[in-house]
């Protein structure tokens, strides 16, 4: 058996940019990965602006003996000022360009307006309440970089430069297969003997999440010359293609013969729980998972061992998970294997769902996250164990 | 000023929820709220069945002086078993359905095949490798509840009951108005006094990663007419209206009147930092929600006042944050209102954008997460502080 870092070094090997770059319309660009740095083409702010709904001035202007000056111009947002005229104030709101020469904004709250003129009652340093050009972002910053996973910050941001459109990774293509005689598509009905096929729904909500176009090759017997024509279609139609079940030794399991035919086959007992057999390899120019049949051991590989190689194959970066630590409310000892557990964790600290068998879809419902035991180390009741929120993975 | 906790059940006691049922694939409902509950039509798995290659028998069939039985049958996955012939072993595999009358399951590992016979060298107790009939699910159950928003396992579990169409609630509709004479549209050049509509953008993506559906009034200029007419316009068009900008006391801000005018308002000063003036209410039958104009104001008021009220509107539960407590590398006074520090957090602990203009949209880029003060807790180096990684928002 290989260790679990193991397997992701490994993975991590063997991956590569799979796709090229396209032209994003800026709306739909969320979750896309960015294809190339955005570096600032202007200033934001563009020009020193008021933080507030006030008046404009001169600091020197002002003294202890006089208070009160003429106002020689209005401002508002969007309007360009002319130069500010010496002994004057100008209106001025939040957002609106400081004109020339002002180089103190006053609250409002701290004026007293006139019919053509202002008191101002008190007065903050030079400075005060302008909002410097360049003060979120200078002209020439790179703002974001290629590999980016945009998220609404990001698309806000790439607004704010004035960018309709930008360059990101086209979607990188999925082939799911699913393998398993006893597997019916939900809403047909079932017979003796088999089982709806829970794997493919769930695994391509996942990898729509993370923002792949999945091609559906459905569900395929376990013969193995049906198996090779299904992977041969799909290794001309994916980037990658993942399989479920068949990666077992028994002579039922025949995906390990067709990917050897067709490419090139790993087969790794990977010492995880659930989701010991683990095989990787390639399929003609497409590379190859196999997942385990069992829902909770397919759902857990592919989080643990299939994300991380599949972004990198998207050209996304710096997607790792930072674990968190919470108090474990029960114990279980090491098996030798790393451990996701799938838990609820709370303000309280962490329980697991008391079903953890493999076959067991709802332990994943259940909860909000997996916990992660080490191969040799117990969980006390009381400690700190990790923890990783699903929300995390997606 | 009124605190968060105080606005968060004002917003709460005026939610309602604003959307009717409707039919979905469920492959297209990621996301999506479940309308009703999800209750089993059958057992998962509907039969028992062998978590392992290898061979079904009789324990009682075994003995210290007997390890060999006839082969009787072959059962593979998805075809219906014959009874077990006493007497004799069955070769099996993994989530075929074991034959009436065998017992227990012993792995291929543990046996030497014959021809026509099995010999066993090692036998586990009674139901050894059988996975029993309802051990994830029992018809009847009730495995998902109304409201749940749908993550790739929650599909993954519909799936394995048979559904392919499930009820959802329909998308909320939400309108986003911009207000800013100095605003422009990402793509076009703009002059002195102008900047880009970032709000727009950022927002957008936001409530689409919410799931709901997003009808853009675009940039609405800083007059009482313009923003009537397009207001009257939202609130025929979608559940919620949210406005950007135009919600502070001066002359410039129109928003106010127009919404008194057409329906009811209330303007709150929250004690919570970046984003003090929140307003809400209503627009003909339409909710009103309208946010700060300063891009992170309005970022932070939506996660944090406005999330919570429109996943209301949408009938999700279970919608609520735990914030998780991280050690502070920074220190920071308390500024007696609740500050949404934009933070990064690694496993070494949190630490802060120099940064923090309500204007600096890139402190939000920065960092993957938000850090809570309360309004009257120094935060300290070195102690824990509250955390809400972004993807929990999400």
């Amino acid at each position: 058996m290989i260790s679990v870092s193991d397997a992701l070094a490994r993975l991590q090997k063997h991956s590569s940019l799979r796709v090229s770059a396209e032209q994003c319309d800026l709306k739909q660009s969320t979750g896309r990965v960015l294809a190339s740095d955005i570096v600032a083409p202007l200033n934001v702010p563009p020009a020193d602006n008021s933080a507030m709904d006030g008046y404009a001035l001169r600091r020197g202007d002002w003294s202890d003996t006089n208070h009160t000056l003429p106002l020689s111009q209005r401002i508002t947002a969007g309007t360009p000022p002319k130069p500010l005229e010496e002994g004057t104030a100008a209106r001025i709101f939040t957002g609106a360009e400081i004109p020339q020469g002002a180089d103190v904004v006053v609250m409002q709250e701290n004026c007293s307006a006139g019919e053509n003129n202002v008191k101002i009652n008190q007065i903050g340093p030079l400075g005060s309440n302008i909002r410097p050009k360049g003060q979120d972002i200078r002209s020439g910053d790179t703002v974001l970089q290629a590999g980016q996973r945009l998220r609404p910050q990001d698309i806000g941001l790439i607004a704010s430069l004035g960018f309709a459109t930008i360059d990101v990774m086209q979607r990188l293509k999925v082939a799911l297969v699913s393998t398993g005689s006893e597997l019916v598509k939900p809403g047909r009905s079932i017979r003796p003997g088999q089982i709806y096929n829970s794997n493919h729904y769930m695994l391509d909500s996942l990898l729509r999440v993370w923002g792949f176009e999945v091609v559906d090759f459905g569900i395929t017997e376990d013969s193995p010359a049906a198996l090779k024509k299904v992977m041969a279609s799909a290794s001309e139609s994916a980037d990658v293609i993942i399989t479920t079940g068949g990666v077992s030794v028994g002579e039922e399991d025949h995906v390990k013969a067709v990917v050897e035919e067709l490419g090139q086959l790993d087969l790794w007992r990977v010492a995880i729980k659930p989701g010991k057999p683990f095989a990787f390899g390639r399929v003609g120019d497409a590379a190859f998972l196999g997942l385990p049949g069992n829902p909770v051991s397919a759902w857990v590989t592919l989080l643990v061992l299939g994300r991380d190689f599949l972004f990198d194959c998207q050209g996304s970066r710096g997607h790792s998970i930072v674990p968190i630590k919470q108090k474990a409310l029960f114990e279980q000892n090491a098996c030798g294997r790393e451990v996701y557990i799938r838990v609820k964790y709370t303000d309280v600290g962490v329980e697991p769902f008391p079903q953890q068998s493999s076959g067991a879809l709802s332990s994943t419902v259940w909860g909000n996250a997996l916990a992660v035991q080490k191969p040799d180390v117990d969980i006390k009741q009381g400690e700190l164990v990790d923890v990783i929120p699903y929300s995390q993975f997606y």
